[in-house]
């Protein structure tokens, strides 16, 4: 663990350049804007260890397969987020030396993330290997405002004497992803073009034929003073570059711009794709380096005013969740139902970039209260679209009749995973896909989402679990055989119990929504049930197999059991293990994981977590009492389902040490990982343990409500939310909390006591 | 299945060239010596689908493992036994145009391998695209006689009118594996040469550095005259090749002769080993074609005089009996203990070639019965000298103070094999090798094999167990969680009862041998305990886990279960499934297999086979009856099993049917996978199947036992077998069974009733 990020309310901040963090950093200090995002690596060129990532939302490449043992149901490819055109890049010469920060001796070096107003700006002074001494500052961002811009200034002062400075502003599509499976490159060439100070570079992935034109329009400024001398235009290969010669004085600085416009055919026609972004990167040189950060701090600015979450008395809680929150809208803004929340964001390559249970289990309730209505819905709409390959991916495996089984990593719907354990086994995601539309219509109260695309989904999940479910002639009980669990260190297992609880709730959601709407709206019943080719005695075999479930449960521990056979484990709990065998998935082979009691992350607990309307709080302690103490949190998304549920049950202490696993586990490189880029998802979680826990927000019978408590290491901590088309401000401080409502039909919020009393209510 | 092999009792024989089922025949049709074998591919040019193939016993490369998702104690490589240099190869033109099968049309085409002597013979007319007409024909054989060399005749003889006839014999280096794992070549060259009538090629692995030198004489004869004249030397990189123009009349014969000698680094010592195979060759042309071939034909009589089984009114089951029998003498020769019994032999690259517990659960039998003691002995030793490696195996995964885990698969020892289910699961391996022991010791009564070897791998299995079974305080028993069984349909299962029982046995048969040799040879268990740092505790701790084990069981039906949690299976059979789902592992997916209750190979039954004694026939009948008719048999190790237990419980019609499965396996490419290859180690299977399943041979008490019965489509079956010193003959026909003693110390057999009572025969 890395702990050298400084901490600010405002900043993130590295001061000090170690080559050994700089993959770490890189992730860290990455921009974005919800269409394209951009890892921190420097303008210049850098010939130390680096991960080059420049990532455009929702362009895949479908990268062969990669497999040592070929098992029958396996798809063809894998949907790989490419590494896209360099749009950074400068190569920068000084007195004929190349400017490398693996080559010079670096002092006041310093890399800075703005949160507030949403630029990166890094500065060094560098002793070139010719003792020329230059200072630099670099500052870039992708503007929130206009999602196709982005804009790079990047000042260059001699210190010690008069340099020859040579500059070649590029644009370079001869990128490679590093984790291609088989080395394969994944763009082919359309077109370079460079002439006057604009240049172009288009390219294609291979097979999915997705058009990315990168255009820049260059400047140059000695002082204040613009070159207007064209540079010598350059074009090779997937390569366009703009190259100049300037004589800088001492003390005179150089300063280079990039207006540079990233548009996909995601978005745009093909045809005449280079120009439109010509025309664009054109437009925004127009508007001028300060006036398009003016508007990206107004952009950010409104950003924070839905979403902040402030916390006194605490700087680095502070950083830690505006770090949080801050990636997360550089991920997702939620105006396309096409693109999703990717597990590392456009912050690296690592699993494809693709779309995970995450979305709906961790990120949706983020979305949803701090964004409109909309943004949620697009992350449903996203499902909905995919139900036909959802169908068509069942089918593969076996299944009829429509029923769907949504895949465990996809980018267009189909599945994308090739591990037998996880992608047919792990199939409770169908689960947290039908409770997002269950959570989605409790909070916005957007009933009408049912008819309207819901119930489809719930039929098509409701139909996969009564055909994947059977009956045991033994057990005279329905069981469920053959599935990995949220906690992914147990594969293959029999009656994993969320697992059976929330294929049964499914199916009993789905059933009842199924009477609503016949009752209530039997017209659009009509076209739904026909559309599905919906049977009436499905209704029976739902509620039957619902009504006799079986459910591993020990009566003397008075608990539900993770799974069949739990108990035959040895029964030892985390403080017996080493320091030195932790993470278990490092130190230990697999089978000893599998084959031991602990825990990855959340799996009864997680279905306590989304059911917990349903257990009496002493059952949740007994729950929480037996497992996490089994349960090693060695996935990101673990910490923030115990910190919630310690607050519902009152242990403070224990749900800000499980907030602390979260809120900084990037910043502070918690799992030694941060290198491959960051774990946007689980961001989701750290501002859940915060509202949900903390603050204890529930909807209970369409009121909001709250059981807030204070961490004792904070004076006071406030957020804002919408609910329904109310926003609200919440501040819980030592002696009181307040909730204002800022806007809005005047809504009903209560504040519950943790021992169910009610507080009385607030609002307004 | 393509059923076109012509049956003969003898012959092995293919009519008509049909280029589908060319990869199918050069399966089939391979030659071997135990220490090289061929596949049957063309000397000329075939510009066809082909799989070649030349293999040196033991030489492997060390392939970069390939895997989609890395688990923690995954091995680096995978041992792949390399494709070695061609030494077959003719390029031949007639009249300026290639000689190529494929671009010919071809009349009278036979593929005839004869077993009785050991050699192949092809034969066919070529009409060339020239329309020239010529014959050919070739013969080939691995000498058994002279384990370095090979000799090939090839006569062509022009039919339509005189042809200038261009011939290079070549050695051919430059040759790949078509399950490299990236493709990589497997080959360095070291040195290629050629003068007069003799080339050479020598050749190293990769990264392993075996060094394989391949020289051959060449000779050419037009009729009877020996052509003089020297062809042209060719060398180019790992290729060696002798050029020769001949004007060939019609009706004359050119007949060209190639000696080859393929020596390893195993054998020879690499400075000066092509000289020496340059000497091997010819001094194999000294000896000459004809002479080798009366030599090789010599050998194999004595071979069948041991191991022949013949059948009486039956060719298709005779045919198949010997070609198994052939096959599994090519394969191996027992006098080298750093060699083993790949699954494919020398017929095909798949599963690298390496050992599989089939050596030990399925090849030990045939070769302890039809060959001298020593060829069993290596087999057990080649397992002993791997002790230290199955110790760090074992380590590897966690287990400590000399646990042994022997590899799944492997060439030196070290696991090669990477699917967690299989590499770190399929554990009852470690079994099997322990049961060898046993099963070596009854049969040979070679007891001092104990104290010699046989005792420290049982100490390292036994610790094994004793760490990987755990105790349940649930249920107050040992237990032993995620285990794959031999049924590999079901992975990561908890107490699969075949591993727990074959554990439990392996400490109790361990622990006896550890108080015998320490009451009975003191000494050597001073040595032995000493350097297994034996602690006499570990005695107490096997006997307290065998007294106290867990076994699944089901009262109602009387039997014990597969696993835990058999019995919540959807209890269906096998005449359930629709003839278009099978076999299963090609039409499901994994996961349906593994939920589903079809049984790929015997598991249960396997550990009844084993362990015989402890049941009564009504159990087993019981045992057989559940677990048969939901078996899919897709493993070629399970008819095997089956037809001894049905012969065992007098279901003569069963036994038959399971013997028609496994006997015939290759020659009908039931599997649809011979094109890779036969299946070697099922091959023995199938001499199981008549001498353990028909003629009911036993071991009781140090004495041999039969309870035979006849087929009713035979009139007459017969074998022999070695026991002790003793050489017996077994005939069974309709009115009698007729034991003969050919030789050595005279022996008691018994013949005993299927009811138990004993029918009393002594032999000789």
């Amino acid at each position: 663990m890395k702990n050298y990020i400084k901490p600010d309310e405002w900043l993130i901040l590295e001061e000090g350049f170690e080559p050994e963090n700089n993959r770490v950093s890189e992730s860290i200090f990455s921009i974005g804007n919800g269409k394209m995002g951009q890892r921190a690596n420097f303008e210049e060129k850098y010939s130390g260890d680096s991960l080059q990532g420049s990532y455009i939302a929702g362009v895949y490449y479908p990268d062969k397969t990669r497999v040592g043992w070929w098992k029958n149901g396996y798809p063809e490819y894998f949907a790989k987020v490419p590494n896209a055109t360099n749009w950074i890049g400068f190569n920068i010469t000084i007195n004929g030396i190349e400017l490398d920060l693996a080559t010079c001796k670096i002092n006041h070096f310093s890399r800075e993330l703005n949160m507030k107003e949403g630029y990166l700006k890094r500065k060094f002074e560098a002793v070139l290997p010719n003792n020329e001494i230059i200072q630099v500052q670099s500052t870039r961002f992708c503007s929130l405002a206009q999602d196709a811009i982005a804009a790079i200034e990047y000042k260059i002062t001699p210190v010690s004497s008069t340099a020859a400075i040579s500059v070649e502003a590029y644009l370079d599509g001869n990128i490679k992803n590093e984790d291609a499976n088989y080395d394969e490159l994944f763009w082919d060439e359309i077109s370079q073009w460079a002439e006057g100070n604009k240049a172009c570079v288009a390219v294609q992935t291979r097979k999915t034929l997705f058009d990315v034109a990168t255009a820049m329009q260059f400047q140059a400024f000695v002082d204040d003073t613009q070159i207007t001398a064209y540079p010598t235009p350059i074009t090779l290969k997937k390569y366009a570059a703009l190259k100049s010669d300037y004589s800088i004085s001492k003390g005179q600085t150089l300063s280079l711009y990039k207006y540079v416009a990233n548009l996909s055919s995601m978005d745009y026609d093909s045809d005449g794709i280079e120009n439109m972004a010509i025309s664009k990167a054109e437009k925004a040189a127009g508007i001028g380096f300060e006036a398009l950060k003016k508007e990206q701090a107004a952009a950010w600015a409104a950003k924070w005013d839905e979403s902040d979450i402030t916390i006194t008395g605490d700087v680095s809680a502070q950083q830690a969740i505006r770090f949080n929150i801050f990636q997360l809208n550089q991920t997702y803004s939620g105006n396309d139902a096409r693109l999703n929340i990717g597990p590392k964001g456009f912050t690296g390559e690592k699993y494809g970039g693709s779309t995970y249970w995450d979305t709906e289990a961790y990120c949706l309730p983020f979305y949803q209260a701090t964004a409109s209505e909309e943004v949620a819905r697009n992350l449903l709409i996203y499902r909905y679209n995919h139900l036909p390959k959802a169908i068509e991916n069942a089918e593969k495996l076996g299944f009829k009749n429509g029923a769907a089984l949504y895949p465990m990593v996809t980018m267009n719907g189909e599945e994308c995973h090739n591990e037998w354990e996880i992608t047919f086994e792990e199939i409770h995601r169908n689960g947290a896909i039908a409770y997002a539309i269950y959570d989605y219509v409790k909070y916005t109260g957007d009933k009408k989402y049912i008819a309207d695309y819901g119930l489809e989904v719930l039929i098509g999940i409701a139909r996969f679990w009564a055909q994947r479910i059977t009956l045991s002639k033994d057990k005279q009980k329905f069981v469920m055989l053959g599935v990995t669990g949220p906690n992914e260190f147990e594969n293959n297992v029999n009656n994993n119990w969320y697992t059976n609880k929330i294929a049964c709730w499914c199916m009993a959601y789905c059933a009842q929504n199924c009477e609503t709407q016949k009752l209530e709206n039997f017209e659009e019943w009509q076209r739904i049930s026909k559309a599905a080719e919906f049977d009436e005695s499905e209704l029976g075999t739902w509620k039957q197999i619902v009504a006799n479930m079986y459910y591993p449960f020990d009566e003397k521990l008075n608990i539900f059991l993770q799974q069949d056979g739990f108990l035959d484990k040895e029964q030892v709990t985390v403080n017996n293990l080493l320091p030195s065998e932790r993470p278990i998935v490092e130190h230990w082979s697999w089978d000893r994981i599998l084959r031991s009691i602990f825990i990855k992350q959340a799996d009864v607990l997680q279905g306590i977590y989304f059911f917990e309307d349903e257990f009496d709080l002493d059952s949740i302690k007994r729950h929480f009492d037996y497992y996490e103490p089994r349960t090693v949190h060695e996935s990101s998304l673990s910490p923030c389902v115990h910190s919630i549920l310690a607050a519902k049950i009152g242990d403070r202490k224990k749900a800000y040490e499980f907030y602390l696993r979260t809120a900084r586990l990037d910043l502070d490189n918690y799992n030694n990982d941060t290198k491959d880029g960051l774990h946007i998802t689980s961001m989701a979680g750290t501002w859940l343990t915060i509202v949900k826990g903390f603050a204890g927000m529930r909807v209970i019978n369409d009121e909001l409500t709250f059981t807030p408590f204070l961490p004792d290491e904070w004076k006071e901590f406030s957020f804002k939310v919408r609910f329904r088309n109310a926003v609200l401000k919440i501040t819980v401080s030592k002696s009181e909390t307040k909730i204002e409502q800022l806007s809005g039909d005047k809504v009903k919020v209560k504040i519950i006591e943790n021992n169910g009393a009610k507080k009385g209510v607030v609002a307004h």
